[in-house]
C-alpha cells in the first residue's frame, strides 16, 4: 500500500481554495501511484477556524466541500481532516474528525479525543471528545487513524486520562496515521519526532504523521511532515515552511533502513527566520494585500523587520519610511539610509517637527506650566504612528510592526504610536535573539548596517536617551522575562536562582502593568512556546504581581 | 440553621483586600447570628483570574489565604471558593473549589463538575471537571454544596451528559447551596432564576444561590443573589450592583411565603445602566485611578459616556475635551458645552486644525497629486486621539472610549482614532439602545441636551458628512448585527427572514473585515449576551463571509 502524504497550506474559511488544492493534490497523488493520500486535521476550513464553527453555515459549507471532494477520490482513497456535526445532542455541536473517503463515498469518521485546551488551544470550546475508536480498514490493511493530540499522551503525560491508540492496538492495526494541526515553535520540532518515535516504538507500529504548513495569522504551521518505522527511527522528513507531498509505500519503509534522508535539525534562529518569512507572506497573501509600509528608524528591529519584508514580498513592494526629530542622532538617517541602499526597498523621508510642533502649540494652554515629560515623548511617537497609517491609507501598504518581545513584555513603547501596525513581526522575538537574527540574517553577506548592530539600543524620544536608562541589561532582562513568561515562574521562584530580588520584582510588576497596552497591540507571529497574545491570556484590572 | 449569603465584590489577584472583605462579613454574620456564612465563586483569587492560575505561586497565595480565613471561622462556619491543586497528577493541575470550614478547620472539599467553555468562559483550560459527589454534614443537616454551572445542566441542556445534582440527590441532602460567578448581561437575571427554581422544584429542596457582585474589566457581575424553596418559589432576591449581605433560616424559608419582597424586574436598559457605572468604577477604582477623560463631540455617544462617567466618578472628577475642525457643525460645539455645563464636569476646547495642517504639509510630498480621501478624514480622528492621550499621560486622566457597538460591529471607526481608550464604555451598546438609554439618562430631568439626541448621527469629518451616507439605517442595521453578533446566524439565514440579500451580505462582509481593528480596541464592558472581546474569538485572516 503505497500512501501520499500531502502537506498544504489551507487558509481559514476559504472553502474555494482549499477545496481546489486538495483535489489538485488527489490528482497528483493518484499519478505518483498512490493508494491513498492524506491530508490534515481540519484541512477543509482551515485551523484555528475559532468562532466560525459556532456557525451552522460554515459547518455545512465544510460538508459541501467533502462531498465536492470525495467525487474525486476514485482509484484513490483519501483520509481528510473536518468539523462534524455531533448528531446525538448530547455534548458539544461538533467533532474533530477525519474522512475516510474511497470509491466517491464516506466510507469511515474518525473523531478526536484528545482536545487541547492550552496556549493558543480551545478545542473544548468546540468539540465534543471521542470515546469510542475503530480501525479502518483498506487493501487488506488495518489502519489505526489518529488526529493530532491524540498521539501526545504518551509518556506517562499527566494532561490526559484516556489514550485513544490504547483501545485501537486492540484491533490489531497494520499501521498508524495521524494527521495534525502542530503549530511552529523553535522548541516544537524535535518535541514532535521524539513524541511520535516513542509512539510508533510502544505500538510496534510504522507511523505516518501529516502536518500543515502556512501562518493563520499569529500562527505558524512548519510542516515537517514524518514518516517512522517500527522501531520509531525516522525515515522521512518532508520540507520545512513549504508545500510538499511525498509517497510512501508502507511495506518497504518497514524493511528499509534510512532510505529517505533526513536534513541536519536547522538551528532556533534559521527556524525563526523562515518562520517569520511564511509569516509575513501569508498574512499579505490570505488577506489580499501585496505591499507593505514600516517605520525605519535605524535601529536593529526595524531594519530587520525591512529585511524580512522584503525577502518575503520583494524589495520593490516594501515602502521605509524615516521620520527623524531633533532627538535623532545623526547615524541614525544614515544607518537607515545605508539599509534601504543595499536592500533597494522605496523609502520616504518625512520630519515630524512640524506636527509635534503643532501639538505642543494646541496644548500649551491646558500644559502651562508644567515640564516635558514622556508625555511630550509619546506624541513624538504618535506623530510617526500616524504618518505611517497615512500612508496605508492612501496607497494601501499593510503597516507592520517592530516591537520586540522584550520592549513588549515590559511595556517600553508608545500605545498608538510604534505600537501601531497590522501585524507584529518581531513581537514574540527577545531583544538578545534579535541580535543573533542580524547576524543570521548578514551571513551571506552585510544586510543590516554593522553600526545599527553595535550602537547602544534607543528610542531617541529625548536628547542622549538610552533603553539602558529605563531598563536593566537586554541580557539579564531576557533572561528574567523567560523564566516569567515561558516557564510561568513567580518571582520567589525566579528570585531563588539568584537573580536580584529588586530587579525581578520590578520586571515582573512592569510586565504585569503593560497588560493593558498588550491587550490593543497587533497580532503577534508566534514563534515561541509561549507569545503574547491568544496563548496567554492574562486579566488587565489584577492585582498579582502588580 | 441559620445561612448567611455573602454578595461581595472581589479583584483578582488581589489577595490582602478580598481575604479582609471575607473575614469582616464572617465576623458581620456571625454578629446577625449566622451559623454559616456563604462566599462566591473563587472568592478568594477573583474570578476570571485567567492565566494567572498557571502560576503555583498564585495557587500557593489561596491556600495562604484561605488558611488565614479559616482562623477567623470560629462559632460560624464558612463556604469559600478558591482554586485547589489536583494532587493526583492526572488531567488538569487545579480544580475549582469551594472549602467548607468549621471550628477553624478546612472539613470538606467540594469541587466543580461541570466546566463552561463557551462565550467569556475558559474553565477547562485551567481545571480538571469533578466526577466524585459528596454533601456535607453541618448542625444535623445535610447541605448539597455545588458551584454555578453545575446546576445548568437541567432542563434536557445538551451542553453537558453528567448532572452533578442527580449523585447528590441520592444522599438525600435537606438544602442545596451554590456558589457561583455568573456574568451579568441584560438577559441573564431571567434566565438564571428560571434554571434555579427549575432546580429547586425537580431535587423539591430549598435553595440558596450566592454570586458575586463588580467588574473585573470587561466582566460584570450583578449579585441578585437568590433564596427559593422546595417549590421553586423566589423566597428573597438580593440587591443588584451593590454587596450585600443576608441571613437566612433554612426551616422558615420553607414554610414561609414571599416573606422577603421582589423589586420588579428592572428593565433592559434600566440594567445596562447600572452595569456600566459599576464597570466604569471598578475599573478605575481596582486599577488604582480616579479621573477620567473623553472627547465630547456633540454626539450623543459621547454625551452618554460623558453622563455616565460623571455619575460613576462624580463630576468633578471627568474632563471632557472639545476638539472642533474645520468640519464641525455649529451645534456640535454648543451641545457639548450644553452638556458640560447641566452636567458640571471640566472641559477644554482645542482645536486640531494646526496638527491636520502639519500633516498635511508633512504628507504633501508622497501624496502629490491625489485627493483627499478617507485619509485624511483619518488623520483629524487620530490628531484628537494624541490630544487625548497627551491629556491623559500628563494628568494621569484614564481615557475612555466612545465607541458604540453598531460602529464597533461594521467597523466605522478610526484605529488609533476614535477607537483609542482604556476601557470601551458602550461598545457593547448598539445605536439604537444608546438613544433608549439617553431617554433612561433623562427620565429624571434633562441631561442629555434633546438636540443631541434628536439630530441625524455624523463622524463630521468631511462637509455635511451622516452616518447615513456610509450604513443602513441603524434600526435595520442594528436588527442585522443582532441575528448574526448575539444569534450567531449566517447570511442564508438572515435573508431567509426577509432582510436584504446585498445588504446581509454587506454589513457580514463589513463585520468580518473589521475584524482586524477590533482586534486592537479596548476592552469592551459586558452587557449583552455576545460581547466583543473574549467571548467572540473570531480568526482575522479568514475569508468565511468576507
Amino acid at each position: 500500500m503505497k500512501i501520499a502524504l500531502a502537506q498544504l497550506n489551507y487558509h481559514i474559511g476559504n472553502f474555494e481554495q482549499n477545496t481546489q488544492r486538495i483535489i489538485e493534490n488527489i490528482t497528483l497523488a493518484k499519478a505518483k501511484g498512490a493508494d491513498i493520500v492524506v491530508f490534515a486535521e481540519l484541512a477543509i476550513c482551515g485551523y484555528p477556524a475559532r468562532d466560525f464553527l459556532e456557525f451552522s453555515e460554515f459547518i455545512s459549507l465544510c460538508e459541501e466541500a467533502a462531498q465536492q471532494i470525495a467525487k474525486h477520490c476514485v482509484d484513490i482513497a483519501c483520509i481528510v481532516g473536518l468539523p462534524i456535526k455531533n448528531e446525538v445532542l448530547e455534548g458539544k455541536d461538533l467533532y474533530n474528525a477525519a474522512y475516510f473517503i474511497e470509491d466517491g463515498k464516506i466510507k469511515a469518521i474518525t473523531k478526536k479525543a484528545l482536545l487541547p485546551t492550552y496556549d493558543v488551544f480551545d478545542e473544548y470550546r468546540y468539540f465534543e471528545p471521542n470515546t469510542k475508536f475503530e480501525c479502518i480498514e483498506f487493501k487488506g490493511k488495518k489502519i489505526a487513524l489518529t488526529i493530532c493530540e491524540d498521539l501526545w499522551n504518551i509518556n506517562d503525560n499527566p494532561l490526559y486520562v484516556s489514550c485513544p491508540m490504547d483501545e485501537l492496538i486492540k484491533q490489531s492495526p497494520d499501521v498508524m496515521i495521524n494527521i495534525a494541526a502542530s503549530p511552529f515553535n523553535y522548541r516544537h520540532d524535535e518535541d514532535r519526532i521524539q513524541i511520535l518515535a516513542d509512539n510508533a516504538k510502544k505500538y510496534k507500529l510504522p507511523l505516518f504523521y501529516v502536518n500543515q504548513v502556512g501562518a493563520q495569522t499569529e500562527i505558524i504551521f512548519d510542516g515537517g511532515s514524518l514518516v517512522f518505522d517500527e522501531t520509531g527511527e525516522v525515515k522521512a522528513e518532508m520540507k520545512y515552511f513549504e508545500e510538499d507531498l511525498q509517497v510512501f509505500d508502507v511495506d518497504e519503509i518497514q524493511n528499509v533502513k534510512n532510505k529517505y534522508p533526513q536534513p541536519d535539525r536547522a538551528s532556533d534562529i534559521t527556524q525563526i527566520h523562515d518562520a517569520l518569512i511564511m509569516g509575513i507572506q501569508d498574512y499579505f497573501r490570505k488577506s489580499g494585500f501585496s505591499k507593505a509600509v514600516l517605520g525605519l528608524s535605524g535601529g536593529i528591529d526595524s531594519a530587520i523587520v525591512c529585511a524580512l519584508a522584503c525577502r518575503a514580498l520583494g524589495a520593490e513592494n516594501v515602502m521605509a519610511v524615516l521620520m527623524p526629530s531633533k532627538y535623532s542622532s545623526d547615524h541614525s538617517v544614515k544607518d537607515a539610509l545605508d539599509l534601504v541602499n543595499t536592500i533597494g526597498c522605496k523609502h520616504e523621508i518625512i520630519e515630524i517637527k512640524e506636527a509635534a510642533n503643532a501639538f505642543d502649540s494646541m496644548l500649551a494652554k491646558p500644559f502651562t506650566g508644567l515640564a516635558a515629560n514622556l508625555t511630550e515623548e509619546n506624541i513624538q511617537a504618535r506623530c510617526r504612528g500616524i504618518v505611517l497609517m497615512a500612508m496605508s491609507n492612501k496607497f494601501g501598504y499593510i503597516l507592520l510592526n517592530t516591537s520586540n518581545k522584550s520592549e513588549c513584555a515590559v511595556g517600553y513603547g508608545t500605545l498608538y504610536g510604534d505600537m501601531c501596525g497590522a501585524i507584529g513581526v518581531i513581537g514574540d522575538v527577545y531583544k538578545t535573539q534579535i541580535f543573533e537574527l542580524a547576524r543570521y540574517i548578514n551571513k551571506d553577506g552585510e544586510v543590516i548596517p554593522e553600526n545599527t548592530i553595535v550602537k547602544p539600543p534607543s528610542a531617541e524620544l529625548r536628547p542622549d536617551q538610552k533603553d539602558s536608562d529605563s531598563l536593566p541589561d537586554y541580557g539579564i532582562l531576557d533572561q528574567i522575562l523567560f523564566q516569567h513568561i515561558e516557564l510561568q515562574k513567580g518571582s520567589k521562584a525566579i528570585i531563588a536562582q539568584g537573580f536580584d530580588e529588586a530587579l525581578v520584582q520590578r520586571i515582573l510588576k512592569m510586565v504585569n502593568l503593560a497588560e493593558f497596552k498588550r491587550y490593543q497591540t497587533p497580532p503577534i507571529l508566534r514563534v515561541s512556546p509561549k507569545a503574547f497574545g491568544m496563548g496567554r491570556r492574562m486579566p488587565i484590572v489584577g492585582k498579582y504581581m502588580a
